[in-house]
Protein backbone atom coordinates (compact mmCIF):
# COMPACT_ATOMS: atom_id res chain seq x y z
CA UNK A 1 0.00 0.00 0.00
CA UNK A 2 1.39 3.66 -1.11
CA UNK A 3 0.73 6.22 1.12
CA UNK A 4 0.70 9.69 -0.11
CA UNK A 5 3.95 11.10 0.41
CA UNK A 6 5.59 15.19 1.10
CA UNK A 7 8.67 16.06 -0.42
CA UNK A 8 11.01 16.90 3.01
CA UNK A 9 11.47 20.73 3.20
CA UNK A 10 15.28 21.84 3.52
CA UNK A 11 16.30 23.08 7.30
CA UNK A 12 14.02 21.03 9.44
CA UNK A 13 14.30 20.58 13.44
CA UNK A 14 16.05 17.09 14.31
CA UNK A 15 13.74 14.21 15.30
CA UNK A 16 12.63 14.06 19.27
CA UNK A 17 14.28 11.14 20.40
CA UNK A 18 13.06 7.63 18.75
CA UNK A 19 13.71 4.29 18.18
CA UNK A 20 15.97 3.48 14.97
CA UNK A 21 14.33 1.24 12.34
CA UNK A 22 15.80 -2.17 13.39
CA UNK A 23 14.86 -1.19 17.11
CA UNK A 24 11.40 -1.36 16.43
CA UNK A 25 9.65 -4.10 18.35
CA UNK A 26 6.19 -5.58 16.83
CA UNK A 27 4.84 -5.62 20.38
CA UNK A 28 5.69 -2.09 21.02
CA UNK A 29 4.19 -1.00 17.54
CA UNK A 30 0.93 -2.88 18.36
CA UNK A 31 0.48 -1.61 22.05
CA UNK A 32 0.99 2.04 20.62
CA UNK A 33 -1.14 1.05 18.13
CA UNK A 34 -4.45 -0.95 20.38
CA UNK A 35 -5.89 2.06 21.11
CA UNK A 36 -8.81 4.10 18.76
CA UNK A 37 -7.46 7.37 19.39
CA UNK A 38 -4.17 6.52 18.21
CA UNK A 39 -5.65 4.58 15.62
CA UNK A 40 -7.57 7.63 13.97
CA UNK A 41 -4.26 9.89 14.51
CA UNK A 42 -1.99 7.47 12.42
CA UNK A 43 -4.63 6.69 9.76
CA UNK A 44 -5.53 10.49 9.49
CA UNK A 45 -1.60 11.11 8.75
CA UNK A 46 -1.75 8.36 6.14
CA UNK A 47 -4.30 8.46 4.33
CA UNK A 48 -5.18 13.00 4.46
CA UNK A 49 -1.35 13.86 4.85
CA UNK A 50 -1.43 17.47 3.77
CA UNK A 51 1.82 18.48 4.66
CA UNK A 52 5.29 17.22 5.59
CA UNK A 53 4.17 17.46 9.43
CA UNK A 54 1.28 17.92 10.90
CA UNK A 55 0.38 19.66 14.54
CA UNK A 56 -1.98 18.07 16.63
CA UNK A 57 -4.50 20.73 15.74
CA UNK A 58 -4.57 19.73 12.49
CA UNK A 59 -6.29 16.83 13.69
CA UNK A 60 -9.70 18.26 15.53
CA UNK A 61 -9.79 15.94 18.33
CA UNK A 62 -11.23 17.51 21.07
CA UNK A 63 -8.95 16.04 23.99
CA UNK A 64 -6.89 18.30 26.50
CA UNK A 65 -3.87 19.07 24.85
CA UNK A 66 -2.17 17.10 27.60
CA UNK A 67 -3.83 13.86 26.59
CA UNK A 68 -3.07 14.38 23.31
CA UNK A 69 0.61 15.04 23.68
CA UNK A 70 0.99 12.11 25.68
CA UNK A 71 -0.47 9.87 22.63
CA UNK A 72 1.81 11.49 20.09
CA UNK A 73 4.73 10.83 22.52
CA UNK A 74 3.54 7.24 22.80
CA UNK A 75 3.07 6.79 19.25
CA UNK A 76 6.66 8.68 18.80
CA UNK A 77 8.50 6.04 21.51
CA UNK A 78 7.28 2.93 20.03
CA UNK A 79 8.61 4.39 16.49
CA UNK A 80 5.19 4.67 14.74
CA UNK A 81 5.21 8.58 14.32
CA UNK A 82 8.49 10.84 13.96
CA UNK A 83 7.92 13.98 16.05
CA UNK A 84 9.60 17.46 15.09
CA UNK A 85 9.59 20.24 17.32
CA UNK A 86 9.22 23.88 15.75
CA UNK A 87 9.20 26.59 17.62
CA UNK A 88 6.47 25.49 20.17
CA UNK A 89 4.29 23.18 18.35
CA UNK A 90 5.53 19.75 17.69
CA UNK A 91 4.54 18.26 14.15
CA UNK A 92 4.08 14.38 13.65
CA UNK A 93 4.28 12.23 10.81
CA UNK A 94 3.97 8.48 10.26
CA UNK A 95 7.13 6.39 10.01
CA UNK A 96 5.57 4.70 6.92
CA UNK A 97 9.11 3.71 5.31
CA UNK A 98 10.08 2.09 8.37
CA UNK A 99 7.24 0.37 9.78
CA UNK A 100 6.41 -1.19 6.21
CA UNK A 101 9.87 -2.11 5.81
CA UNK A 102 9.67 -4.05 9.05
CA UNK A 103 5.97 -4.56 9.42
CA UNK A 104 4.86 -5.00 6.03
CA UNK A 105 0.85 -4.27 5.73
CA UNK A 106 0.89 -3.52 9.00
CA UNK A 107 -0.15 0.50 8.28
CA UNK A 108 -2.42 -0.86 5.71
CA UNK A 109 -4.96 -2.66 8.38
CA UNK A 110 -4.69 0.74 9.83
CA UNK A 111 -5.73 2.80 7.04
CA UNK A 112 -8.47 0.63 6.76
CA UNK A 113 -9.37 0.67 10.12
CA UNK A 114 -12.99 2.21 11.10
CA UNK A 115 -13.40 4.04 14.23
CA UNK A 116 -16.43 1.98 16.39
CA UNK A 117 -19.93 2.97 16.16
CA UNK A 118 -21.92 5.24 18.50
CA UNK B 1 0.02 -16.99 4.27
CA UNK B 2 -0.92 -20.19 4.77
CA UNK B 3 -0.58 -22.10 7.94
CA UNK B 4 -0.49 -25.47 9.18
CA UNK B 5 -4.23 -26.62 9.02
CA UNK B 6 -5.43 -29.58 11.28
CA UNK B 7 -9.09 -31.24 10.06
CA UNK B 8 -11.78 -30.46 12.47
CA UNK B 9 -12.24 -33.63 14.58
CA UNK B 10 -15.65 -34.76 15.33
CA UNK B 11 -17.46 -34.77 18.59
CA UNK B 12 -15.82 -31.48 19.70
CA UNK B 13 -16.85 -28.90 22.88
CA UNK B 14 -18.94 -26.21 22.13
CA UNK B 15 -16.07 -23.21 21.69
CA UNK B 16 -15.83 -20.78 25.01
CA UNK B 17 -17.50 -17.52 24.76
CA UNK B 18 -15.50 -15.32 21.56
CA UNK B 19 -16.59 -12.46 19.45
CA UNK B 20 -18.04 -13.44 15.99
CA UNK B 21 -15.77 -12.90 13.21
CA UNK B 22 -17.76 -9.57 12.58
CA UNK B 23 -17.25 -8.22 16.08
CA UNK B 24 -13.76 -8.48 15.44
CA UNK B 25 -11.95 -4.65 16.46
CA UNK B 26 -8.72 -4.29 15.10
CA UNK B 27 -8.08 -2.40 18.71
CA UNK B 28 -8.60 -5.05 20.49
CA UNK B 29 -6.54 -7.82 18.86
CA UNK B 30 -3.45 -5.56 18.44
CA UNK B 31 -3.67 -5.10 22.25
CA UNK B 32 -4.32 -8.77 22.83
CA UNK B 33 -0.94 -9.07 21.34
CA UNK B 34 0.85 -6.63 22.35
CA UNK B 35 3.15 -8.53 24.59
CA UNK B 36 6.16 -10.82 23.89
CA UNK B 37 4.52 -13.82 25.77
CA UNK B 38 1.41 -13.67 23.67
CA UNK B 39 3.21 -13.18 20.68
CA UNK B 40 5.22 -16.44 21.55
CA UNK B 41 1.93 -18.57 22.02
CA UNK B 42 0.15 -17.31 18.88
CA UNK B 43 3.53 -17.68 16.73
CA UNK B 44 3.97 -21.08 17.96
CA UNK B 45 0.29 -22.11 17.56
CA UNK B 46 0.60 -21.10 13.96
CA UNK B 47 3.69 -22.59 13.15
CA UNK B 48 4.14 -25.56 14.97
CA UNK B 49 0.16 -26.90 15.17
CA UNK B 50 0.20 -30.18 15.81
CA UNK B 51 -3.24 -31.34 16.52
CA UNK B 52 -6.37 -29.19 16.29
CA UNK B 53 -5.94 -28.26 19.60
CA UNK B 54 -3.24 -27.24 21.97
CA UNK B 55 -3.37 -27.64 25.78
CA UNK B 56 -1.29 -24.36 27.63
CA UNK B 57 1.03 -27.49 28.73
CA UNK B 58 2.15 -27.61 25.19
CA UNK B 59 4.34 -24.47 24.87
CA UNK B 60 6.76 -25.07 27.43
CA UNK B 61 5.80 -21.88 29.05
CA UNK B 62 7.59 -21.38 32.74
CA UNK B 63 4.81 -19.14 34.54
CA UNK B 64 2.38 -20.05 36.68
CA UNK B 65 -1.08 -21.31 35.25
CA UNK B 66 -3.08 -18.52 36.40
CA UNK B 67 -0.97 -15.93 34.68
CA UNK B 68 -0.90 -18.21 31.33
CA UNK B 69 -5.33 -18.96 32.27
CA UNK B 70 -5.28 -14.85 32.20
CA UNK B 71 -2.92 -14.97 28.71
CA UNK B 72 -5.12 -17.44 27.00
CA UNK B 73 -8.25 -15.82 28.19
CA UNK B 74 -7.62 -12.16 27.14
CA UNK B 75 -6.39 -13.74 23.50
CA UNK B 76 -9.55 -15.40 23.16
CA UNK B 77 -11.92 -12.62 24.38
CA UNK B 78 -10.30 -10.46 21.55
CA UNK B 79 -10.98 -13.28 18.90
CA UNK B 80 -7.22 -14.37 18.37
CA UNK B 81 -7.65 -18.09 19.64
CA UNK B 82 -10.77 -19.99 20.00
CA UNK B 83 -10.85 -21.75 23.45
CA UNK B 84 -12.55 -25.44 23.76
CA UNK B 85 -13.15 -26.97 27.19
CA UNK B 86 -12.05 -31.04 27.45
CA UNK B 87 -12.54 -32.04 30.96
CA UNK B 88 -10.36 -30.03 33.37
CA UNK B 89 -8.56 -28.44 30.00
CA UNK B 90 -8.76 -26.16 28.13
CA UNK B 91 -7.26 -26.14 24.29
CA UNK B 92 -6.80 -23.67 21.90
CA UNK B 93 -6.32 -22.63 18.40
CA UNK B 94 -5.44 -19.48 15.96
CA UNK B 95 -8.53 -18.24 14.51
CA UNK B 96 -6.36 -17.69 11.50
CA UNK B 97 -9.46 -17.93 8.48
CA UNK B 98 -11.52 -15.19 10.90
CA UNK B 99 -7.81 -13.17 11.74
CA UNK B 100 -6.70 -13.36 7.83
CA UNK B 101 -10.33 -12.61 6.42
CA UNK B 102 -10.82 -9.31 8.69
CA UNK B 103 -7.24 -8.29 9.12
CA UNK B 104 -5.16 -9.97 6.19
CA UNK B 105 -1.31 -9.80 7.08
CA UNK B 106 -1.33 -9.63 10.28
CA UNK B 107 -0.61 -13.11 11.27
CA UNK B 108 1.77 -13.06 8.87
CA UNK B 109 3.41 -10.22 11.26
CA UNK B 110 3.21 -12.89 14.16
CA UNK B 111 4.62 -15.38 12.27
CA UNK B 112 7.78 -13.54 11.61
CA UNK B 113 8.01 -12.13 15.03
CA UNK B 114 11.30 -12.80 16.86
CA UNK B 115 11.37 -12.80 20.89
CA UNK B 116 13.73 -10.12 22.30
CA UNK B 117 17.24 -11.19 23.09
CA UNK B 118 18.29 -11.66 26.55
Amino acid sequence: MVFPAVPEPDGLPEPLPEPAVDELRLETVLGALSDPLRLFIVRKLLLERERFDHPCGWFGIDRPKSSLTHHFKALRAAGVIRQRQYGLERRSHVRADDLEARFPGLLALVAAWEPPRG
